[in-house]
């Protein structure tokens, strides 16, 4: 399979033109705090002093789980497929934020044990009615798991957008994602999992237990598994769609803006194969869920908000969107302190 | 003076009807975090269980402070009314960000040490040419500050607004606020103080000595001055007017987004004279200014986000305001379990 290079943002004599117009605003330097950085980062992103963002768009992929199997999730397997359904309806939260905030959403069936047949707003991108369960083989075939990478490459490759959101639904996808966060980073399980959609004590102890036997069945000897491998040994097919999504959004500089704990867990993939992807991420929020912060700490990751969220869907990334489009307006319409004859520092 | 009287907005019955529609919502419960927290608080704030939000509004209120004779602002004091031209003229981060969040601005001059004549976009509530240097004497007179209160609690008794932003302009004000803060809440000077827009060390000392004579000047004796006093005292012209504006907006039961450091000591007076106005607050953001944490945690208050912002004008206010837009439109347009066919959580 085809993983496009990425290359690093960075461009020294871009940021320092980025900071000289950043400082040159009517306000105290810095004292824009996190939207300074974000208007930095956005510039490099785009290679341009001058950014914008005039088209949002988020994905949400969806998929099934084997794993739902163990009773690891507080809903039944049937809740990813009438999720959907509320997708397409616009009911669910992730519509009704993205349409506050005027951002495209794009529906993806990646892997949802149900038939949809052809509907209005669902894209089919179908690669099997769910995962096996990872307790007892790996989730996905080598050709699942690349074929999910491959039609978020493709799909990526012609997205009309300048910053790309991602979203989520699956149920049991909070154990998949911990399980990648495991093998992925080397840490405990206790402290990669979380109460998922609402898991009481002995649904975290199960959880836990699937995980642990699914490393040790998966684990070859002392060699540990290339990233891709771990993907479809303990993956989704979700999971592994934006996996590509993202590797295919950064090979185009568009603005990646990551969600809660499924999401990251995609990017822990995505960083393994190309490190350089991360410069093309904003994080929209840490969630509530346990291992989020973890994950985020691992990636050297600063989120943009804490509102301890736990619902997944994209709803962390949308809700961040305006806070995006704050740092490139401020950029690109505040008034300069020689422009609005405004006296600079003492001394 | 006639301080309206605010009564709680507890109402345990509205509760649990709020409870009950944000729980029907197909979502795990709890899942949404800090906006299923507001969304509950704008619906007891409004006394019903479909509040709505439909015309944001934000008061810059600016004003000079003798205390800057001291030498504790990294500006001169001309940058307070040059800002405000600033604002006039559209090209300030506050104009920016409410443009960018549909939100009416109004810039209120109560202080500035500057005539701006008869301007389109200003209001003139102007009761001095700045305070007088607390180091020497009152910063107001009791007639002054009683002024600038009746002023804001007028203005807010018209305004055209669901939810009312605050934010401020007054070189000098983060030492009246960092005053207020020690002698509202004993805590110590070092503790209140901060770089306000960039002071370096030695800058940093002459705030935390002008404050601790000012502190001595205006204690008698062994009894410590009420609320009015203090603010008379140590306060802004600006910082009262905020007081009784908030004042006036909680009786007629509007939602008072909460900015900054100098925004928040306005609120520490108003909740030292009616404690029950805090149940109208949302706290927008915790800034940079190192006493703000330490202000929030003093009123129990949970800020939104913090994004590192030390700019004031309100800049937080303005962008927290897509959070709140969640928080009511969740709770009117998402689907129902029932409503949307989605199975309940097992057991």
């Amino acid at each position: 399979m085809q993983i496009p290079t990425l290359v690093s943002t960075h461009d020294a004599a871009l940021a320092a033109r980025l900071d000289a117009r950043i400082n040159d605003k009517t306000k105290p330097q810095g004292s824009l705090g996190a939207l300074e950085r974000l208007a930095r980062q956005i510039g490099l992103i785009q290679a341009t002093d001058r950014p914008t963002l005039r088209r949002p768009a988020i994905v949400v992929c969806a998929g099934d789980h084997g794993v739902t199997a163990e009773g690891v999730s507080a809903y039944p397997q049937s809740v990813t497929w009438q999720m959907v359904e509320n997708f397409l309806a616009g009911g669910a939260a992730i519509n009704v934020f993205a349409r506050q905030n005027e951002c495209a959403l794009t529906i993806v069936d990646v892997g949802v044990n149900h038939d949809f047949g052809v509907r209005t707003g669902l894209l089919d991108r179908k690669i099997a009615h769910g995962t096996a369960n990872f307790c007892h083989g790996p989730a996905m075939t080598a050709v699942q798991c690349e074929a999910a990478i491959q039609a978020g490459l493709q799909w990526a490759a012609s997205v009309d957008a300048d910053v790309l959101g991602f979203g989520e639904m699956g149920i049991g996808n909070t154990t998949a994602a911990a399980a990648l966060m495991a093998a992925l980073t080397g840490m405990a399980v206790e402290d990669c999992i979380g109460a998922g959609t609402g898991l009481d004590q002995q649904g975290m102890a199960r959880k836990a237990d699937a995980i642990t036997r699914a490393l040790r069945l998966h684990a070859q000897g002392s060699t540990p598994l290339a990233p891709l491998e771990q993907l479809a040994a303990l993956g989704g097919l979700e999971i592994a769609f934006m996996v590509g999504a993202m590797l295919g959004a950064a090979k185009r500089r568009l603005v990646l803006l990551i969600d809660g704990f499924i999401v990251t867990s995609a990017l822990l993939v995505a960083a393994a194969l190309q490190p350089a992807v991360l410069d093309y991420c904003v994080f929209s929020h840490c969630s509530d869920e346990a291992g989020h912060g973890r994950m985020l700490q691992y990636l050297q990751a600063r989120p943009l908000m804490q509102l301890d969220l736990r619902l997944g869907e994209g709803t962390g990334a949308a809700l961040a969107l305006p806070l995006l489009r704050a740092a490139v307006n401020f950029l690109e319409q505040m008034a300069t302190f020689s422009s609005a004859s405004v006296s600079v520092k003492h001394g």
